[in-house]
């Protein structure tokens, strides 16, 4: 589709960029300085979780079901974590282990198992000449990070709007069988916001790949909901066990977006088997993780809809504000043909597509104006958008004030740099 | 030295071994279960940082000199952690980082570096055709799993009265380079108790070495005194920046055993250029760590000589502990000649060394009578005690009464079994 600056005559492009540009200028004497680079909560979203800080005291029970969360052990994570582990990701309590706060180090650590180890029964990753594995693009860049530290080629696939391209994905891990695994956050995803269909879930579960092929199922926002009509996402777990597959799946989630970011309780939940041998491999290095932030998280959930309950508290806060970036990008870009946008029903962020080689430039000029974004590129591997196109807006940190002038703010940009590319290419 | 078993005459002998073995039934009939196995504090030990569960409530603020401690950020720790980190370890608090709760896991992550990417400007270990470590022994099982982990090999080098036995570590380093580090447990090590002399610390700070050797100075118990007049350890970090060797230490301690096991906060020390290169390779893993259990501690521990008295309430409960070892031994082994032990004046342990070839046979019986102990040879690499003299001896869990009555299943089973040894000697 053709821009409105693409179809306008060239003077009066021309002083539409010269008007675009006076605009620049004034908003950059404003001296602002604003942020929508990360996906934080607000301050005022993280005080919701403060009853949490009195939940012990001095004077508590420090026993779960019969484990002093006080002293050494339990290495797996006490009783009732494990049981709010089993109904958060979707499998028992028993195939579940309770960590601390991140479940990036997690993932991390079971990466860099298989990669010094191997999948049990198979070759290390890193005795292989060559391990590939898939990002779904736009994706999250920490993971992306994770697996380029180990020296792993990372190979981007598509995001649609009901998941990675499964026909693409399907084909590349049947003929090849270096590829060794795929990042997913099928709820919600960084930074689209799309959930997986259950067409996709099924696929991802059933289809052929390498015996040590592991799919990382990031169900980050697997409660973060906008409304109470959330998403809904197949669990998994059982098609890939019927499928044979369930060693497949390593599924992490952590509470850092439902209480106190780095420093809730992570959760990691896989097959038995993948379970024993993780736990056996994590304790070489750890003890036994923090019970009493355990014990305390449990106490403040007692279920998992106490849990939904205070996620329903959180999505008060969130709603507004992306009401405010559909409401504001609407207004002012809806019409220019310039970018488009997801509209999620939950999750941390919206992703943002503009012209062809504009993004980096946008991301550049918003900076002018005081606004951070996260760097244009980070939402792919290596950092490289093929096409230039994609910014990852994260709209739940700011005041809805700060929230506002910081979307006017990318509106402008966009509308100028979009203004710009059309006039550059008719020089 | 010749054991009173040795002594005695064959008929003398075998009737002491019949009145021995008639004990041992004896107390197996009583069907005790009783644990001198690990270094956890006693219940009543841990309940005196019960307070710290009231530091933080729901209206505490939760700021650390301008620091958010209830969201993302500050990678390193937060302010006032680093101070106290600083404090205890002998570094600036630039030097330091604070994770979670877990020193162990800090190490292996460090080693796990080196091991993919190489200390900066050398080889990485893993493309190494081979990998050794010195491990001082009797030691920390737990180090020598971190390196056993990743295939490197496990050295075992003599424990003295004043640390490891320099000459024999000097004489290696110089002339092995192959050798790229070592396990220091500097003050009460463990299991013996040992605190490393000046001329210990000053030689391992100014040794030739491989350029990319490192130490993992574990100075896991340099606040466990037992009384005001603790051991003095030698500041390391001074000497080996004077040498030139600055990067040569990588220091960890953690609150482990000062506040809650499993649920304290840990700490790095080292050089400035290691401690900016290891945040940065941890942050592929982790966004923040638990910033709200940092700002808990430093709010009960304000100062590092809080701190101190925090520790002498510990050692409260550990010096009677460590008395009736040394009670009980003396008594019951003083005049056999069957064993030698430690008297640490600090830490968690005692070193027990029996007569060679019989530390497995002690530990198998004491658990066919109910006592748990550490298994014999976990104070050595693989597992594997060269004589099978060694036992470490955990005294701080039991209340008096189980200790006391632990130790003397101890002392009967290390004289059964070196009367029977004797015994079987002239058969």
């Amino acid at each position: 589709m053709a821009t409105v600056y693409q179809q306008m005559a060239t003077d009066e492009l021309r002083q539409e960029v010269g008007e675009l540009r006076a605009q620049v200028e004034a908003t950059k004497a404003k001296n602002l300085s604003l942020d929508m680079a990360r996906g934080k909560p607000s301050p005022e979203q993280v005080d919701i979780s403060r009853p949490l800080l009195s939940v012990l005291n001095e004077d508590s029970d420090l026993f779960d079901e019969g484990v002093d969360c006080s002293n050494y052990g339990c290495f797996e994570g006490i009783p009732s974590a494990r049981k709010l582990a089993g109904a958060f990701l979707g499998v028992p309590a028993e195939q579940t282990i309770v960590l601390g706060s991140s479940s990036l180090n997690i993932m991390q650590s079971v990466l860099i198992h298989y990669w010094e180890k191997g999948v049990p029964g198979y070759t290390p990753w890193s005795k292989l000449d060559h391990v590939k594995w898939l990002c779904p693009s736009p994706g999250y860049d920490r993971h992306f990070g994770l697996t380029e530290d180990l020296g792993i080629e990372n190979v981007p696939v598509p995001m649609t709007e009901t998941g990675p391209d499964m026909d693409v994905v399907e084909k590349l891990c049947a003929e090849d069988d270096s590829i060794k695994g795929m990042f997913c956050v099928p709820k919600y995803s960084n930074p689209t916001g799309v959930t997986y269909s259950d067409d996709t879930v099924i696929r991802l579960a059933t289809m052929k790949a390498a015996p040590d092929f592991r799919i990382v199922w990031d169900n980050a926002y697997c409660m973060h909901d906008l409304t109470e009509d959330g998403d809904k996402l197949l669990n998994i777990h059982g098609i890939a066990a019927t499928a044979g597959n369930e060693d497949r799946i390593l599924e992490v989630a952590s509470t850092s977006k439902i209480t106190f970011p780095g420093a809730g309780v992570a959760f990691f939940g896989s097959s038995e088997a993948n379970v024993r041998e993780v736990a056996q491999t994590l304790k070489v290095g750890l003890i036994s993780a923090n019970k009493l932030n355990q014990l305390a998280h449990v106490r403040f959930f007692p279920t998992i809809e106490a849990l939904h309950q205070h996620m329903m508290r959180h999505a008060g806060f969130l709603r507004p504000r992306f009401a405010l970036v559909q409401e504001k990008l609407a207004a002012g870009l809806g019409t220019t043909g310039c970018a488009t946008w997801t509209n999620p029903r939950g999750g941390y962020f919206v992703s943002f597509d503009a012209q062809p080689g504009s993004a980096k430039r946008i991301v550049a000029l918003c900076r002018e104006m005081g606004v951070t974004l996260t760097p244009a590129g980070a939402t792919w591997p290596y950092g490289k958008d093929p096409a230039d196109t994609n910014i990852r807006i994260a709209p739940t940190y700011p005041s809805l004030d700060e929230l506002g002038a910081a979307l006017d703010i990318l509106v402008l940009a966009t509308k100028t740099v979009c203004a710009e590319l059309a006039l550059e290419a008719r020089a």
